[in-house]
């Protein structure tokens, strides 16, 4: 695939996605050493999905966004709010691609997508995520978007070996 | 009351303990400023509570305590982990007294049975927690008990007025 051959669109995702997006959330759990999900676990219920697409579409401080090449969808990107007044303000950004799509710029064309919507959304302030210290790459992304490391949490995760890993608290201020 | 006529007792929740740890959580709901529920929203059920707290008793890596006084329980410190092996070790500590029964070394009480309890589990290996910045008498018994502030995170809170808070993010390694 050479890069004039893409077709790339961000957008927010439609209960009409949960099919897509469940098999995309499971391969990129089976592929990446670097989430909490690991491919195995529950099957994602196509239908609770779609359920759960439409209430996000109409959520003020949840979103989840897609990204589709050629059709397909093939990341997403997500900001998880409480509904909690004391709380509503805080974003947790969540960001996922599929391996053979990596080093496109679709994270960083999410990550813009997802800063611009919380600057919009008049109620996310405060933007965070936790990443593992060894994905550089991730951190780098993050860092050109923002992002600044509040704190690196020893023993913030594990490797399916059970190998202790450093993951860095990293925030963006929404004003 | 006097500190002599007061009988404590610290020990793992159960099914029938539903109904008064309800009680107990809308109780400090309302009380406190310092925690992200407020009194208002959906009541706890009961049975439901009951359900989950049998599946707490039996969970490796979560844990409900009580701490009761005179027969009644006026605390509750809790550990919640996730079943996800990459997690599994982590867990993050919630800890709450009624108001009236401040003063009384309760939640010191339950934090030493908390660590106890993660020290035992085998298991949790990284026990966190969040607490506002202003709340400067639960941070120093935290550190009295080991933890670390390992970040400040700006506006990780908000009050009811709107006010932004400072939130610190703690941690103590268990091994």
């Amino acid at each position: 695939m050479t890069r004039e051959e893409i077709d790339i669109i961000i957008r927010e995702a439609i209960p009409d996605d949960a099919e897509q997006i469940a098999a995309a959330l499971q391969q990129v759990g089976r592929e990446t050493p670097y989430l909490v999900m690991d491919g195995t676990g529950a099957a994602i219920e196509v239908e609770e999905l779609a359920q759960n697409l439409a209430e996000l579409y109409d959520s003020i401080n949840n979103v989840l966004m897609v990204a589709i090449v050629n059709g397909k969808i093939v990341g997403t990107a997500s900001v998880s709010a409480s509904n909690k007044r004391r709380m509503e303000h805080l974003g947790e950004v969540g960001i996922s691609v599929l391996k053979d799509y990596w080093g496109f710029g679709l994270g960083r064309a999410m990550m813009d997508s997802l800063i611009d919507w919380a600057a919009e959304s008049g109620i996310i302030r405060r933007l965070e995520l936790t990443v593992q210290k060894r994905n550089q790459r991730a951190i780098q992304l993050y860092e050109k978007v923002g992002f600044q490391t509040e704190a690196v949490m020893p023993r913030g995760a594990k490797t399916d070996d059970g190998e202790f890993l450093d993951v860095c608290l990293m925030s963006l201020l929404i004003d």
